[in-house]
């Protein structure tokens, strides 16, 4: 961190830092430091306790382990019951100034199954530091960040100073199973939620460890068409007289998408927005070439013939018609002479700032009854708004500058995460601009995988950034 | 049989007939209904006999049972080792004639596995005869044919006759399998199989009881395309940057056959014949409409609006390019967001007369490249080319004839049926006119299936419609 500090281009010495802050950073950032080991326990503490909502394992537990650890920083805290569902913990901290403004914060206290257990290094829910790494289930999704926000409240509370503005931190307990529960939550709870901003979960750092910063999420529309013909597959020798519901699906398909990629459903395009002349400017600027993107992102394979900006481009603003699934007739090694009697294909589209999952559904049933596909059963499973915070919002640019601060170089800010989340209940429904940045993980951290890790130096660079949005949102 | 006997348009005490055949038909016709008792016996002491060649169960034991039960009637008989795969059991019985011709007959003595047991409402191995019908693994396919056979031979050989051409049976044990091993026994044995004519296994009798005739089988062609392009699913949120295998098939398949069935690939119907004139007059004669051609075929569901004809016409002369598997991504209940690491389709196209397996295969390899599918792998299995023997020829027309003296009506002609088999190799490696017919079993048969059975009538009709054929060949 002290070489980073160095190379700061914002002074932090700079006397009107200092006295919109009113703290003492690098004092603050000397004692984060210094408690590294105490700032890990406490993160430690978090995953020790499983918390898996998948299986139902240990939810009320953590919940209430959450909980007391938020009342000990001077939170007043309260579970709040959810039906069907883990309790929700809300933790509320007043600002001491009048006028203060609202910063709501959002994390989750569950996490992934950890099989295959085989494969863990360490037991998932033992954490261990090995190599500068904090390895077990939920270091870095999302307990991380969760103990990182715990641990930026304490390093100001022990050294004297407080919270900006009011806090009011919402985290729930079924996010890795969908938040199933979690939209009628928000919707019950709008006055509660109500604020200046919002910090979200997520946010990482890049390969090279630069901050990466995300204003949204996309949109999902998830369904399955659905055709059966009979009861039974028939022997492929009827083939000329069989109605083939595999080749059905395929001129289904045709329709939808050219070979190039391009969606041919009426409309499909219509309201997604372009990016504008500064999300342009912070795509070109972002620092990434074709081979750190895809080891940032961690996949193995790129559509190829694209530069690096055109790649970054289609990632944040092409919405897609991606088949996640199809499955017709015979699967098996070898080979099986039938003609199926059904044949099934899993889509998810993904929706850019603007499009509504809603209009999407409609055009998808126009264009099946358009094209007469109207044996085919349309299922409908996943619906989630896209959600878009302007990089110009107060939250963003704070998120940008608590970065900038503490690491002294621009962060890669992204106009919204390649994946989709519930972050539109809280843009749309709540009017919440809302950031997910200053986070704990970065590409190797193997999110929902076996040996899930965070370095420790992430972990202690996000409590500092947290501890500027802290004094200065 | 009696009725039926009536009503024949060729009349049996016909000098002409007497004179060729050598032996009075209606004697020879009364012992087989008297002696239908004993004949079940013989079916069903072969039925008892397990034989499954997919699970090497009984073979041996099967052979053994099929060489004695020849060699009791007078026939020459060996079991003929074959590498790898169940013994041959080949019989010889000379004619007393000179010049006598030669039949040979084929006939295979494995079964179909018999799971699921659960179904069965009789021991698959242990036969029974309930309200007039045989049920038992084999009673129809193929044991039902073979036991017919011997018991025609009987018949003959009881009432002091012999039977009028040269037979050479031969009865492989692993057609259920696949025939894997059949296409090099039958070459490296082509004079020893060298004939006039020759008898398959096949042929049955429609929901009203006519005999079908089939005059050769379709070619097959079954393939995979297989396309991987990674090691691992990718997360769907990069769907608009990373390749996508399973639209990268279905632009492969849309280029394969356009939505009305037409198939694409240059050249592919070049060699198929259109029916002749006579086989037109066939088609249009034969005895159905569409409800019997479905219950008859055991089909659910017709591709609509076609007339019977045109579904008769298609189902004998359309090659087809038919969708037996197509498997990408995720498979399972509900959603899951991926883009999959890979796609499969499996594909059997079936050829028509005049087609060649390898011609078609080569089409399909020069399409890929046309197209640019250098990245798919084709994985080839099954290659098989149709056969054909013209409805003028001598087994053809005795077959035919043998029908309508026992029943008296004129059978169901087709020029092929609807399958795949191993007929070419007789036709065109041994230049053997071949046809399938004076069989055993119904559309309800269930070959394959659990409870598969025959009716005892259709038996003892197929031995009489035998002892035709084996006096008028």
């Amino acid at each position: 961190m002290k070489v980073l500090m160095e190379t700061s281009k914002t002074a932090l010495t700079d006397a009107k830092l200092a006295e919109e802050a009113g703290v003492d950073f690098p004092k603050l950032w000397n004692y984060v430091d210094q408690s590294e080991t105490e700032f890990v326990d406490e993160l430690t503490a978090l995953v020790s306790q499983p918390s898996i909502s998948a299986q139902n394992v240990g939810l009320k537990e953590c919940a209430e382990l959450v909980r007391s650890k938020m009342e000990k920083l001077g939170l007043k805290t309260r579970l709040i019951s959810v039906p069907e569902a883990p309790d929700v913990v809300y933790g509320e901290l007043p600002s001491d100034r009048k006028g203060a403004r609202t910063l709501v914060i959002y994390n989750h206290y569950d996490v992934q199954p950890v099989e295959p257990l085989e494969e863990w290094k360490t037991d998932p829910f033992k954490p261990e530091i090995l190599d500068g790494k904090i390895f077990g289930r939920g270091s870095g999704d999302d307990k991380g960040e969760l103990a990182a926000r715990l641990c930026a409240i304490q390093s100001l509370v022990d050294n004297e100073s407080s919270v900006k503005p009011n806090i009011k931190w919402v985290v729930e307990g079924e996010e890795e199973t969908g938040s199933a529960h979690f939209h009628d939550f928000v919707l019950k709870n709008k006055s509660l939620l109500k604020g200046d901003g919002c910090l979200w979960e997520g946010g990482d750092r890049s390969t090279k460890g630069t901050p990466e910063v995300h204003l949204g999420t996309k949109g999902l529309v998830y369904v399955e068409f659905n055709l059966k013909v009979g009861s039974k597959d028939q022997h492929s020798m009827y083939g000329p007289i069989a109605p083939n519901p595999a080749w059905r699906m395929v001129n289904l398909l045709e329709t939808i998408r050219d070979e190039k990629g391009k969606i041919l459903i009426d409309g499909f395009y219509d309201d997604a927005v372009k990016p504008s002349p500064q999300e342009r400017s912070f795509l070109r600027n972002n620092e990434y070439n074709l081979k750190e993107l895809k080891e940032s992102l961690g996949l193995d394979y790129l559509i190829e013939g694209k530069t690096c900006l055109e790649t970054v481009t289609n990632l944040y603003y092409n919405p897609t018609a991606n088949i996640a699934g199809f499955g017709s007739g015979y699967l098996g090694a070898g080979s099986k002479t039938i003609v199926p009697r059904e044949a099934f294909v899993k889509m998810d589209f993904r929706l850019v700032a603007n499009m509504k999952a809603k209009d999407v559904l409609a055009k998808i049933k126009r264009h099946l009854r358009k094209y007469g596909f109207t044996d085919v059963e349309l299922i409908q499973y996943s619906m989630e708004d896209p959600a878009k915070t302007p990089v110009e919002s107060e939250i963003a640019q704070t998120i940008i500058r608590c970065t900038e601060i503490v690491t002294g170089s621009r962060p890669n800010v992204w106009p919204t995460s390649p994946g989709t989340g519930p972050l539109s209940l809280f843009t749309d429904k709540l009017k919440l601009q809302t950031g997910m940045g200053l986070g704990v993980s970065y590409p190797g951290s193997g999110f929902h995988a076996p040996n899930e890790h965070i370095l420790v130096q992430h972990y202690t660079q996000a409590i500092k950034e947290l501890i500027c949005l802290f004094r200065l949102f």
